[in-house]
């Protein structure tokens, strides 16, 4: 019988798989680590044979010996100081082989042990603001961050890693984008789509090209590496405001919106290529605007709406809607099938009434909205909704929220479709964005 | 002083544009419609100058002599016979030059006149089913086009394409890919991104290949046929359940995610490669389910949730949660920012509990849900949430409702995890599709 620990081959009617076997959380499911960093698992039914490949003491040995010594680390004055901020994710995770949990690496000594090359570069500090998935993630974890990159500022660093779980990472991006209005370093949010144990892991690539990236340019916005391309060529800058995780495991899986990356780091030389001309430069000040307001909400447009699904955000302070196409909900009634949507503008216009600032943005990511072009849009625009032009709904949402806590409501309302930190695409021009 | 209908240039402080004038639906805002088709709105604060570059007298003159003379069509016995279902959308409208309005073209005569191309491939019959803007599509206008198209296999036809709106075209492809579970002829949803009086106009060249494509294959699914290219050199068709409209405005929008087109039409020698080896061929008789179960949403997961809007699922019939990455939603507490959280998974359980089927699915689009690698992943599968694999959130949506619809919940709660009409990549094998 093997025990969690224990490096197993499974056999089921399609497939054999070689992994170690983990914890079973669920009855009559089996769970194995693979090689490659995943968990798979398998219903007893499935599994016609499993071996053992190797014990779980042998296992536990070997992850010993892998272990690097771990060593005092002594501030290295030649090199340039950065801050790894650490809130939790795949990114500083390793795998424990006794029991397949993933442990995490916070320290300066733990993360050098880890990640040998990023001593050649800089001398790091580290700092855990958060251990948490990104997926948790609330507005008001963004204050905390942005009251944690005060403080290192403040200490003299001269760039600071922001280590973050992929799902929400690049909307946290692009909300510390509108909580730090200039800074005086670059503030980079690194994730890893793998854990650092793993051959596939793109935790160390992406540490490295960040703190090349940190040290040996003036940009002093916030920004976003992550792996530019499958392979491990390159690093892409991306920009804060402008990406989607557009892949749920891919390591490329960040791609920019209605934009380009800023710029990219080839791992090999590591030479820094930029794409843009204009991109924040570093600036004498730091300026922090770190407040969000809670009652902030998105609703997602789709087939089938109820009205009730509007009237929700009744009193709330800002609602951002993803809409279909250039920017349309369902609200005209063509015929009997859909008399519900009689009560849909009235749910909306209730909405707005009730003080909140509604903001409309596309669910198709690319291309921006444009009202003007159809009817639906012009009723929209009518009931008092605001074009959010290109921005990703996303951005929309934390750049509300970030509005609402720090301007009043009527700056908040003519702010949410200016560009402030890149969010609006302006090089496209009006009617160029609706055309290729 | 211009009018509606006339030919007029706009001077702004950044632009000179020309255009039509259109009449103004709001107070202070001047609508032109632009020569590629978009109409586009200025405040009267921003124009610097109006000229009236043609009256909209000879606007109207111009606009008779372009009309193509009317014929009577008369049955061409040597072509097959294809239906055209119009639903609304872009696809079949033009411009009325004296009022700037969209008037829809319906009859076979109509569409001859404006495509006069397709009268060489096929002879055309012609349904209006509904008039609609396809963002007020509800579930049971899945059921009414499932009916025409009954009708219509009935009558002889051999092949039908569907005319709609692109905002939720592939949604409705996807939903009629389960109402008809068999089919001897081909169905394909065929859209427009610009209307077809316009240069730029993708109508023309979709119909024409669609019909091209249906008249030359075996193919007897249901499909989607849309520009491929920004360019006009090929069509796409789409696998129904399996694409998404990905820009809001170009030709190309429409891109297959987790799988590739069935097949390419080249609208120059009018040629077709199948990409595919295997695709649903031609049945020899018609099955058809229409219903569709009206009490099933979707919820797409952001920053800042709050566990109402959960709850606001209980007692409906199912749901699809559109989680982030491989398939989380907020619900830890990792510290007391996120303290809120601690209601979110008894919310889902009490939607659970109330008899909702609730899938799971990825906002990433690209990629799958994997709900073993991460605890939030495990702990919703506790919950007895649904792994929807790499199913469209909008796929799976009406997946459900057609479920619902025809089964009973115990088979549907089965079904939904299983690929019925290709809606899950099983060329993807489970650890594969997490990893490039």
């Amino acid at each position: 019988m093997p025990h969690p620990g224990d490096s197993v081959k499974i056999t089921t009617e399609k497939d054999t798989l070689e992994g170690i076997l983990l914890p079973s959380f669920e009855k009559g499911v089996i769970l194995i680590k693979l090689k490659n960093g995943y968990n798979i698992g398998f219903t007893e039914k499935e599994i016609k044979k499993i071996e053992v490949l190797q014990g779980r003491e042998q296992n536990k040995e070997e992850g010993k010996n892998e272990k690097k010594e771990r060593r005092e680390l002594k501030k290295n004055t030649v090199l340039p100081t950065i801050v790894i901020l650490h809130t939790g994710g795949t990114i500083a995770s390793k795998v424990d082989y006794r029991t397949g949990g993933v442990t995490s690496a916070f320290s300066p000594e733990e993360l050098i042990s880890l990640f040998p090359e990023l001593a050649k570069i800089v001398h790091i500090e580290s700092e855990l603001v958060a251990q948490m998935w990104s997926d948790d993630l609330r507005f008001a974890h963004f204050t905390l961050i942005a009251q944690a990159i005060e403080r290192w500022v403040k200490k003299g660093v001269q760039g600071i890693i922001i280590g973050m779980g992929t799902d929400n990472l690049a909307v946290a991006a692009a909300a510390l984008s509108f909580t730090v209005e200039k800074s005086p370093i670059p503030i980079l949010f690194v994730g890893a789509q793998r854990s650092s144990d793993r051959g596939s892991s793109d935790a160390a690539m992406n540490l490295i090209c960040a703190a090349e990236f940190i040290t040996k340019t003036d940009f002093g916005g916030v920004g976003i590496c992550m792996h530019g391309t499958s392979s491990d060529d390159v690093c892409a800058i991306l920009p804060a405001t402008k990406t989607y995780k557009l892949h749920s495991s891919r390591r490329d899986a960040f791609q920019p919106v209605n934009d380009e990356a800023i710029a990219t780091v080839n791992y090999q030389n590591k030479e820094i290529t930029f794409n843009k001309k204009e991109y924040q430069k570093r600036e004498e000040l730091l300026i922090v605007k770190p407040k969000m307001e809670e009652k902030v909400g998105l609703l997602k447009i789709h087939i089938n709406m109820f009205p009730e699904q509007f009237s929700f955000f009744k009193g709330f302070k800002g609602l951002i809607i993803e809409g279909t196409g250039l920017g349309h909900t369902p609200g005209q009634v063509p015929n009997e099938l859909c008399e519900i949507h009689k009560k849909i503008y009235p749910a909306i216009k209730e909405v707005i009434d009730s003080g909140c600032i509604v903001v409309m943005t596309t669910q198709c990511l690319f291309g921006g909205i444009n009202m003007n072009v159809y009817s639906k849009g012009r009723d929209l625009l009518e009931l008092g909704v605001i074009p959010g032009r290109d921005m990703l709904a996303n951005t929309a949402l934390v750049k509300l929220a970030w509005l609402l806590g720090n301007y009043s409501r009527t700056e908040a309302e003519k702010l949410i479709g200016q560009n402030l930190r890149g969010e609006i695409n302006e090089r496209l021009k009006y009617e160029e964005s609706f055309i290729e």
